[in-house]
């Protein structure tokens, strides 16, 4: 009774939050029907339609199995309907004024349409900014969620630290890291807001020249995948000795995201390794300690670049040639490409409550790329690892 | 040469009969940015978009990686742009009349404005309705990848031979399936073109009476996943002696998915298993003699119910009470969800060249539930499997 309570209180908490912000922008109310944005405010992703209006009590709709949906969700007042009519009924009873929000950034256009023409002629704007500057800081379920994500990660590595060795493909070692990922409780899915963006559950892994292949929609380190169907993660390459292996992955517990990555060496590390990792540490440092509460989220990625400045790495911070990212990191969450961006130009302050994945990387032709990836918890004074994995080349022997 | 050859020439197949049913639409052109459109159309899935212009040669604009593009696409003029201000310019040009085709269905809303707004006031339609008709008859390469997306069942089905018992967790086989998928090949994710739909990449996985609960977006056998974030798949229950499991799947080779589900018993078989496998049996087997060139897509469906009805299961076809399917099966491509819907009330008619999931299901809360799931070639005289694995009850001691 009482973590169900505990988490009733955090769900209806998130949604008179989201209803506030909702009415200081002057929306009449919102229709929710992304699955990650239900999960987040009501407690399921189960199919359902959410209506907020500000200052009223929530209405879910569910699309279909309203019996899961009641024992799952933490909404009290649940329908069950597979249009949005009901809402439009509803926003009619109360007379509110206003646009009406909807996640235009995710749902369909042909979705939106069909919804603008059951309300009438109000006029349709989009949430996401407002929800997903909210979803940015995290409460302290939340919290204890990521650091159980980032925990998975420690299946990953005891997979490389076993099978990691000389003619083993890519694609072989990857199915031992989703294996192991699995088993520890991954939800077996990673979720982007990006409609375009997809990744496998056991997520990237490149090695020897495929590091500095920059391929499919992430910038920096991607592999280049099975074929150009899915242009990305692990190919049918197998390692040589000598061969740097980078993996870098989304670790969905529970509905929430870690982001972390480790570089591994194939029998011995190749000569410069070493002195490439000890850059990355000083950058992934040097971002570490300029993430505090009030600067802007652009300051983890300049602190970021000074530091290769100052191990020579600059030229491979982040890619090479006309392929560089300038960015050091992102916010997770129930999906892997949260706010705030850590990236040049952004202005977002930083606050305490943000969880920030943080991933400097050197890559070259000349020595493929290396990489070293944690999620952050930002705190009143600084930021904290959420795991303690060391931050080193893991040379497999 | 003779491969890259026959590749381009199916590319160019494709690209001029998707321009010519645009003409006859009386589309001026449609801009193509759904990495599974752009990957049956170019053959790459990188970031692109393609404008199709009926009766001109394709135009792709690579967002980013120029040179992979080039490499992978067949289409010969490649440009490197990351929006679409080119290709308005190269419609004034060319002084096209006509709505400019969008993938409605899928692309978000805030999306589709940004486009209309750089393509001045013409009209934005949708194009997916006739590129799904299009891609519902399948060519030979897709007819080869297809046939080995299929064989990938076969690793799944060797992970239950090996590792059912009782005292497994539905999530720690799924683990083993999912090893054994990504060694074989499976490019390790599945696509939908449902927007709010996904699926791991080793498939649904439920057993007992998890079998009975239906759950998430898909109706029938679905699990109950490992939490309400993903409320489909295996779940954390372990396997008991005398339990029925059911495991189904979207196998993707090359980008093409195959759909295959088996029974599995856990030690022995319930009394009752080896009656409705073989009312399954007979409702598969009415279904593929239905699915004729010619016949509408209902057919299999009304075929499966009536052999149902003969065996005396249709209380429990395809669900039970109010939560009931009243469908057989569905086309499959490079999206798991293709054209055409074998469900009552659909009158596209069956053709040649049809690659099609069918899949019969029999649950209740008195036995849990059975499936049987293959996929079929459609041929002048009617339809084969692309599997040979028996369709039986598979008891593992």
């Amino acid at each position: 009774m009482l973590a169900s309570a505990e988490r009733a209180g955090r769900h209806a908490r998130r949604l008179s939050a989201f209803g506030d912000v909702l009415g200081d922008a002057g929306f009449a109310a919102a229709v929710v029907s992304h699955p990650r944005d239900l999960f987040y405010l009501t407690g399921t992703a189960q199919p359902c339609n959410l209506l907020v209006v500000p200052g009223e009590p929530p209405l879910l709709a569910a699309r279909r199995y309203g019996d899961l949906v009641r024992e799952q969700a933490a909404v009290d007042d649940v329908i069950d309907a597979a249009g949005l009519r009901p809402f439009a009924e509803r926003l009619a009873e109360l007379g509110v004024e206003g646009p009406l929000g909807l996640a235009l950034d995710v749902v369909p256009a042909a979705l939106a349409t069909k919804a603008s023409t059951t309300f009438g002629d109000r006029e349709i704007a989009d949430y996401s900014p407002l929800l997903m500057e909210q979803r940015a800081i995290k409460d302290e379920h939340e919290i204890e969620q990521l650091r159980r994500a980032v925990g998975l990660f420690d299946a990953a590595h005891a997979a490389m630290l076993e099978h990691t060795r000389p003619g083993i493909a890519e694609h072989e070692l990857s199915a031992e890291i989703a294996r192991g990922l699995r088993r520890a409780g991954h939800e077996g899915h990673v979720f982007y807001r990006r409609w375009d963006a997809n990744l496998q559950p056991e997520g990237l892994l490149a090695s020897g020249p495929n590091l500095a292949r920059i391929s499919g929609h992430a910038i920096t380190i991607t592999g280049v995948g099975m074929s150009p169907a899915l242009p990305f993660g692990a190919s049918d390459r197998r390692l040589e000795r000598g061969d740097l292996v980078v993996i870098d992955m989304g670790l969905n517990y529970r509905g929430y995201h870690g982001d972390m990555a480790r570089t591994y060496a194939v029998g011995e590390a190749p000569a410069r390794a070493a002195g490439l990792i000890e850059a990355l540490r000083a950058a992934f440092d040097a971002a570490v300690d300029a993430t505090r509460p009030g600067a802007p989220a652009s300051a983890p990625y300049e602190a970021a670049v000074r530091a290769c400045e100052e191990h020579g790495v600059a030229q491979w911070f982040q890619g090479y040639g006309a392929d560089r990212g300038s960015y050091v990191g992102h916010g997770v969450g129930v999906e892997l490409d949260e706010l705030p961006l850590l990236a040049a130009g952004q202005t977002m302050p930083l606050a305490a409550g943000m969880v920030l994945a943080i991933e400097p990387k050197v890559i070259s032709p000349e020595f493929g790329g290396l990489d070293i990836e944690d999620t952050v918890l930002v705190g009143e004074s600084g930021a904290e690892r959420l795991s303690s994995l060391p931050q080193e080349l893991f040379v497999v022997r």
